[in-house]
């Protein structure tokens, strides 16, 4: 039925960022609410930030629109223009191929979670601001590469990959 | 900057529902955030209803995804199977293509409000399921016909039209 029970839809943490980058999303979960309902033009996130967490390494998205609400708590969006505090009911849009890159941190110190939503295409390329970054998503799988297409670095992965 | 301001972002009430039924609109008004924050993949509409009012004649799509989630007070989802409370959190997705024609009711003496995203799509079809009408849209605007694509009838849309 069209109404989502959000207590059956499967709450999953972890990441998959390359080697130690992993690391950086403890304290992260999200339900995808998108599939729950039976929808594929579009995601619809609800991501849960404990305290210190954030949503992402801060990148943008050359394909996918994306829209955030904040639902619970305090999140702080980070861009290139600083630092905004979101509370319940504020929302944030991010058009694909802007550069401004963004993540949402959860600097309080009580639970914190958003919606989020961004269109599903066949291909897509982010990049990340703050790091030698960039990944391809399509069908295959995504790959995590240096902004030239070169290997990631031993020191941006660590030891454990 | 992609927080968005909501006191900036028009409020729009009306309806583009042909001749009477027009006023079965009245009460609800709806912001666009989608392209204050630049967006064009899919629509993002933070509807208000006032008590009594609903979201839209109960009807569904047959080329875009729909999912809402509300954010005040109580609204009531119609579908096929009957009516079901939505609280502030609570989400519903409404895949394109499936025939369930839904709309939200708010049936509560206080405010209600939810958002809405939207696949955007070069043409669309919905069905409206308590009337025998449909409407397509494209780039050239929308038209409104009985489902066997011949002109609304005088008792459908009354006089004023």
């Amino acid at each position: 039925m069209p109404k989502l029970d959000l207590t059956r839809i499967d709450r999953r943490g972890g990441s998959g960022y390359p080697g130690k980058l992993a690391a950086t999303m403890q304290g992260r979960s999200s339900q995808r609410l998108g599939p729950a309902g039976g929808l594929t033009q579009f995601g619809a996130n609800l991501v849960r930030l404990e305290p210190g967490a954030m949503s992402s390494l801060r990148h943008y998205h050359m394909e996918q629109d994306e829209f955030v609400m904040v639902t619970e708590g305090t999140c702080t969006l980070v861009d290139d223009s600083g630092e905004h505090a979101m509370q319940p009911g504020d929302c944030a849009a991010f058009p694909a191929g802007d550069p401004n890159g963004h993540h949402l941190i959860n600097k309080s110190d009580a639970p914190a979670a958003f919606l989020v939503v961004g269109t599903h295409t066949p291909q897509e390329t982010a990049y990340y601001s703050d790091l030698d970054m960039m990944v391809k998503t399509d069908a295959g799988g995504s790959r995590f590469t240096r902004k030239d297409g070169s290997p990631l670095t031993a020191a941006q992965i660590g030891d454990d990959q």
